[in-house]
C-alpha cells in the first residue's frame, strides 16, 4: 500500500511538548497495526526563526509541506520576550502568519470544529443538558472578512480612515454550505447506526434527523448576508432530509450559551466562524480538549492541516506540564481524515480518540505532567 | 424647572405590552416625586405600518423624535405572518431599520450594556463566581462594519461577488475609547464609595481599581486593528489610574464564558460589540433582564435611545405573558441618563432599578403575567 506522509510542525511554546506525545501515540499505533505511515519534523519556532532569519517561517515552507498528505501543527504565536516599553517583540501578525498562509496556500477552505462535552471535560454551563451537546461548527476558511484588503489613509493623523474589505464569492459560499449539508447527512447516518436519534423540524413541519443552521448578520451586513441566504435556500433543496435554520450571529452566540444542545451542524463565515468555533471549544470543555481541522476536501494533492485550538502558552512552555489532550484529539481527527487514503488510518484514529476519551473520563482535567498523560494513553493503545 | 420629554415608541409584538408597564412605573414615580416629566406615545408597529404605507416608520419619524430628550423603545422586528412559501413577509432589514436609522440619525455613537448577575436572574454558568460578574460592554455604534457600503456583483450568477466595506475613523475610535476609560474611572469611583474594591494589574505591575479591555481582531483584520491598538495606547496615557488589556474577539468570547468576572469595562467595534453585548446579556441572566442604551454623550440636542435587548417575540405577543423586567431595567437606565438634565430623574432611576431588582430577587424568573410583575413593582415604588 501507498505510504501516508505527515509533516509535523511543532511550532512555538508548548507546541513541541504536546507534539512529542502525539508522535509517541502515532508510533504506538504504527507498530500495533503495521501502518504505512511516515512523518517528518519541521522545527520552525516562529519567534526564534524570525530572530535568525527575519521571517516567520522559511520562504519555501509551503513548497516543502506540499509534498505531504497532512500537516500536524503544535502551536504558533510565541511573541518572544517583551521589549523595554513592555511591548512584545514579535506581533501576532507575524508569528501567526504561517497559519493563514497554509490555509490560503493549500486552499483549506473548511475549518471544522466539533463540540461534544465528553465525560471528564470541564463543564462551564450549569444546565446538565450540556452533556447532550453534539454539534459541528463549520467555518468558511478561504475568504470573507479575512481577505486582508484595505488600508489606512493618513495613518496616525486625526482624520485617519482605516478600511477593511470583506469579499465573498458565490462559489466559495456554495461549496461551504454544501459541505455543511453533506456533514449533517453523514452525522445523521452515523447517529442512526449508533441508535442515537435526534429530531429537528423543517419550516413546513416535517421532522428530520439532522439540521444545518446558517449563521449570518444579514440584518446589518446585507450584501453577503443576502447572498448566503439565497445560496443556503437553493442548496437546501438538494437535501430535503436535512432541516434548516438561520440565526443571526449575535443570537447564535447567545444560544450557544443558553441551549447549545439544540444545534447540529452550524455553517458560518470566516470571522463569525472564528468566534463560533472558539465558543464551541468552550462548550466541549475549553482549549484543553478542542481540535481544529483546516481541510481541503476537493484537492487530494494539497495537504489539510490539523492543530489544537489552544495557543503556544509561552508562560508554561518548557515545564513539561502542558496538557496534550487537545493535541491528541487533533491527531485522532487527522487520522480519521487520512482514512480517505488508507481506511486503516481511520480505524487507528478511532482507537486514539477512544483512548484519549477514556483517559479524560477517568482522570478528568486534574494536573498531570505532559508525558504522564502521553504514557497513560500509549498504554491504553497497547492494551 | 425644565420639563424632560420622552418619546415612547412601543413598536412591535410584545413591545406595547412591556412598554405599558414602563409607563405605569413612570407615572408612579412622577406622582411620588412630582417629577417634571412628560411622554408622548408613537404607535408605529413596523409590520402593520409597512402594510399600510410601504415604509417601516413614517418618513418624518426622526424629525418628530428629535424634539425629545430620550426615546424609550419597546421592541422592533415583527416579520408579520408567513407567506405561501414559508417566508416571512417583512424582512429584518426593513422591520429593524428604524433602530439603525435612529442610531445614525441621532449620532448615538455609544451602545452600552452592563452585565451584572443580579440575585434571582437565571445563571447559565456553573461557576458561582458568576455572581461576581460586573462588567460594562461599550460598543462603537456609529461606523465600522455597519456602514452599509458594498454590493453584489452579478447577483445570482455563479461568479457572483459580494463585498462589504468596513470603515473606521480615528475620530470615532478615539471618542469611544476615551468614553470607555471615563466609564472605567467612574465605575471605580462608585465602587470605592460602596466599599467594593477590585484590583487589576497594569503591564508594568501596578495595581488599579479599574480596567479597560480593548477587543479587536487585529491579527486578521489588521488595518483598523492596528489603528484601534495605537489609539488605545495613546488614550491610556491620560488614564494612568486605569489598567489596560487587549483581547482578540474570539478569545474574548471564550473568556466571557470561562471567567467573565475578570472583566471590568470592555470596548469593541460595532459588530464585535454586537456579539459581545449579546453574550453580556446572557451573563446577566438573558434577554429577560438586559437593557441596551444607545447614547449620544456629546450633543444634548439629540435624543439617546433605550431599548431592552430582547426582540418583539411575536409568538407570545398579545397574551399578556411577556416579562417586562428588561424593559423596566431599561427605563431605569434611561432615567439615570436623564439625570444630566434633572438630578431628580437619576434618583428616580435608582429607585426603579432597586424595585425591579428586589422583585427579581424575590420572585426569580418564575412565570407571571406581565401586569402582575408591573403591579408588584409599582407597589414597591409606592411603599
Ligand atoms: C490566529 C488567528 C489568525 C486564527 C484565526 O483567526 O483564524 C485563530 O484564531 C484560529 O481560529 O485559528
Ligand atoms: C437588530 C440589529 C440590527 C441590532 C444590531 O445588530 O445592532 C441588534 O442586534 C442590536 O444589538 O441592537
Amino acid at each position: 500500500a501507498q505510504t501516508t506522509r505527515i509533516a509535523v510542525t511543532p511550532g512555538d511554546g508548548i507546541g513541541p511538548e504536546v507534539v512529542a506525545e502525539a508522535v509517541r501515540c502515532l508510533e504506538t499505533l504504527r507498530a500495533k497495526h503495521n501502518l504505512a505511515l511516515e512523518w517528518t519534523r519541521f522545527p520552525w519556532p516562529s519567534h526564534a526563526w524570525h530572530e535568525e532569519y527575519g521571517e516567520s517561517w522559511p520562504a519555501d515552507a509551503l513548497a516543502q509541506l506540499k509534498a505531504y498528505d497532512a500537516i500536524l501543527l503544535g502551536a504558533l504565536g510565541d511573541p518572544g520576550p517583551m521589549d523595554d516599553t513592555n511591548r512584545y517583540l514579535l506581533p501576532d501578525s507575524i508569528s501567526l502568519a504561517p497559519l493563514l498562509d497554509m490555509r490560503k496556500g493549500f486552499d483549506q477552505w473548511v475549518c471544522e470544529r466539533p463540540a461534544r462535552l465528553l465525560p471528564g471535560a470541564r463543564q462551564y454551563l450549569k444546565d446538565d443538558r450540556a452533556k447532550d451537546i453534539d454539534m459541528l461548527v463549520i467555518r468558511e476558511n478561504s475568504e470573507g472578512e479575512y481577505v486582508s484588503q484595505g488600508g489606512r489613509l493618513r495613518p496616525g493623523k486625526p482624520d485617519e480612515v482605516a478600511t477593511q474589505m470583506e469579499v465573498f464569492t458565490r462559489r466559495a459560499t456554495e461549496r461551504i454550505i454544501r459541505y455543511g449539508f453533506e456533514q449533517a447527512r453523514k452525522r445523521a447516518g452515523e447517529r442512526v447506526q449508533e441508535g442515537r436519534t435526534r429530531a429537528f423540524r423543517t419550516l413546513d413541519g416535517r421532522s428530520c434527523e439532522s439540521q444545518v443552521c446558517l449563521v449570518t448578520k444579514r440584518n446589518a451586513l446585507r450584501y453577503w448576508g443576502d447572498m448566503y441566504t439565497e445560496v443556503f435556500e437553493k442548496v437546501s433543496h438538494d437535501f430535503p432530509d436535512v432541516a434548516t435554520h438561520h440565526e443571526l450571529v449575535d443570537a447564535a452566540c447567545m444560544k450557544f450559551v443558553q441551549c447549545p444542545w439544540a444545534f447540529d451542524v452550524v455553517v458560518a463565515s470566516n470571522l463569525q466562524g472564528d468566534i463560533l468555533t472558539d465558543l464551541a471549544a468552550v462548550l466541549s470543555g475549553g482549549m484543553g480538549v478542542a481540535p481544529s481541522c483546516n481541510l481541503n476536501p476537493t484537492d487530494p494533492n494539497l495537504p489539510s492541516m490539523f492543530e489544537p485550538t489552544h495557543g503556544s502558552a509561552p508562560d508554561i512552555a518548557g515545564q513539561g506540564i502542558a496538557d496534550p489532550t487537545a493535541m491528541l484529539f487533533t491527531t485522532a481527527r487527522m487520522l480519521d481524515w487520512l482514512g480517505r487514503i488508507d481506511p486503516k488510518l481511520a480505524q487507528a484514529g478511532k482507537e486514539l480518540f477512544d483512548a484519549v476519551a477514556a483517559d479524560l473520563a477517568e482522570q478528568g482535567n486534574q494536573q498531570r505532567a505532559t508525558s504522564q498523560i502521553g504514557d497513560a494513553i500509549c498504554k491504553r493503545l497497547q492494551a
